[in-house]
């Protein structure tokens, strides 16, 4: 998508040189680094200069590429493996990366490692963008089909599932992205998304593109439903069960439960790779990251000027789950690539993983 | 309650000098202020150095008797009636003081307005200690019959309903305060709150007892319900209709949402001037604040140092209705001073009336 007068997306390469976006500058500043080893990949998975469920796996595929140019030996390949693998617990999209990777690498031998690693890096990402492309489409008939009861339409979105999370375009952002671009008339309630506050990198990427929007605190959104101002919930996903219950960021569940008591519909938008289908159940079984105290008692990840302090006993007590998963019965429907799955039921999801595995 | 060794309330006058502590400056920094004027308590209202529904009424009474010692004309009563009642509009509290410190006023003649106005706002404060002495009573009940069951009786609470929030001791934080007293096993999780972060009041409030809390953001809530961390939801309230819709800190439906998904019990603590008896629906009828986008854009109302900025594009666009109203269906009950009303029903919210007018 365009910063200024120049298209970007959120990694990209220069031969063998690999470039992000440090979103952990964003939307402050605008910056861009390179990343040079499977090291430093890691680190910025795990520090969140990259992030979003896609994207993570991207950097991570990368970060294969740039080892295996380096040390393409199976015992390099395993260390890498293991370093990105472990960066952040909860987006599937992660493992699949890895795991094309290193089932691919293991195929080949040694001296076309390093090629065939770059081949599929970009393979990955170039599919990711597809797949965005592919959920614009699918996502936009739905708004389209709003747009034909009412003047506006107004989308309400958690964190940031944009062109920022992903390689380019978005996710939840994709249809938002088209629609505005077909000349819908369309209104987006951001999330500020505590305690990360990825909701103004979703109010940078929409008032760049010039999407009206409007930031509001994650408390709102209840209010906003229940008083009509809201005509369909939409976000991203970083992992989805087989059984459809969505993990998402911290929070969206008591979007959904808000949606469903205000007979709003609640989609998620899903690239196929974030279904996880070993997972039967994604309430009881999909691992949340638990970020720590830190971001919760500093009040802005951009800058650590100003901590809470509670006067006279110095900083508060915190925790910091990083995830929740919403139940596929409050879901009105997945978005995928390949299909609306809605509603989200066993023989609905059975039918996509068969999409997939034919 | 104790400030280190030092009891405080959160009002209080000395002789015809009134005081209250600036909570715009906790709970970094501990810091009173004298109010001098009908004119300071409606500014001290307005930019919410007092808040907390019952404080705002005590303040206001107050601010009535300032006015009455300096002139205790009808013209004066008029304006500050005036000038106070529009400081706020969703707690009820506000025109509960104002209209009983008019009515007693106008009943006397103007020599004795000014002792009578320092009597009966005297007479509001104690009857607001006196309720939340009692609220903690009934609210303890309740906190004793999940401690009969469980070692640790978890409760989540929202925004600042602590000692802070009301003259002392505080509606929510009335029982909790109780039961560790009595040495129950308690722990509470602490709603951050955005955008003006009232949970940092209540975590201070609690530490400074020694009663053991966590903070998380407003997004973790819905997460910690469904994994079985929360045994009980108890708020405080800024207006309750007469058929028991709790109007409360905006987020605070969310919360009621996710408890009842998960079959956890919602109880609102409210001393009867809470419940507004002329609105019969709370979710059409209660006025809900719009404070402005600033509080949303700045990070944190204690530091002005760090305003949200877009890259290329200033400040994002923001609103900020401040409080939401939870319909009575997912209130498991409230806690008055009276009695505990549960279930909320037409039936029981009528006794209540009739213990009240007889």
């Amino acid at each position: 998508m365009k910063v200024g007068t120049k298209h970007y997306k959120s990694i990209w390469r220069e031969g063998y040189k690999v470039f992000i976006i440090d979103q952990t500058l964003l939307p402050t500043k605008f910056s861009t680094v390179q990343i040079t080893s499977a090291g430093e990949a890691a680190l910025c998975i795990k520090n969140m200069n990259v992030r979003g469920a896609p994207l993570i796996g991207v950097t991570a595929s990368y970060g294969v590429a740039l080892a295996m140019s380096e040390d393409p030996s199976k015992t390099n390949l395993e260390h890498t493996y293991a370093t990105l693998s472990v960066t952040r617990p909860t987006a599937v999209n992660l493992s699949y990366g890895l795991n094309r990777m290193r089932t691919i690498l293991e195929s080949v031998p040694r001296e076309k490692r390093g090629e065939t690693a770059w081949i599929e890096a970009d393979k990955i990402a170039a599919e990711d963008v597809e797949q965005n492309k592919l959920i614009g489409e699918n996502g936009l008939k739905l708004i389209e089909a709003v747009s034909r009861q009412k003047k506006t339409v107004n989308i309400l979105t958690h964190c940031n599932a944009g062109w920022l999370a992903t390689v380019d375009f978005g996710t939840a952002l994709a249809p938002i992205f088209l629609a505005h671009n077909k000349g819908i008339d369309i209104h987006v309630w951001v999330d500020e998304t505590r305690p990360r506050n990825q909701g103004l990198l979703t109010a940078w990427e929409l008032a760049s593109h010039g999407i009206p929007y409007t930031l509001i605190v994650d408390n709102a959104g209840g209010h906003l439903m229940q008083n009509k101002k809201v005509d369909m919930v939409l976000v991203g996903a970083d992992r989805v069960s087989a059984n459809g219950d969505v993990c998402n960021k911290i929070g969206t569940y008591l979007k959904a439960l808000s949606a469903k008591d205000n007979s709003i519909p609640f989609y998620a938008a899903v690239p196929c790779p974030t279904i996880d289908w070993k997972i039967e159940n994604g309430v009881k079984e999909i691992p949340i990251e638990d970020r720590g105290a830190g971001e919760v008692i500093m009040v802005s990840p951009l800058s650590n000027k100003y901590k809470y302090n509670l006067h006279g006993i110095g900083y508060p007590n915190a925790i910091n789950p990083a995830f929740d998963v919403t139940p596929s019965h409050l879901v009105t429907g997945l978005i995928t690539d390949k299909k609306i799955i809605s509603p989200v039921s066993p023989d609905n999801m059975m039918e996509l993983k068969n999409i997939l595995t034919n």
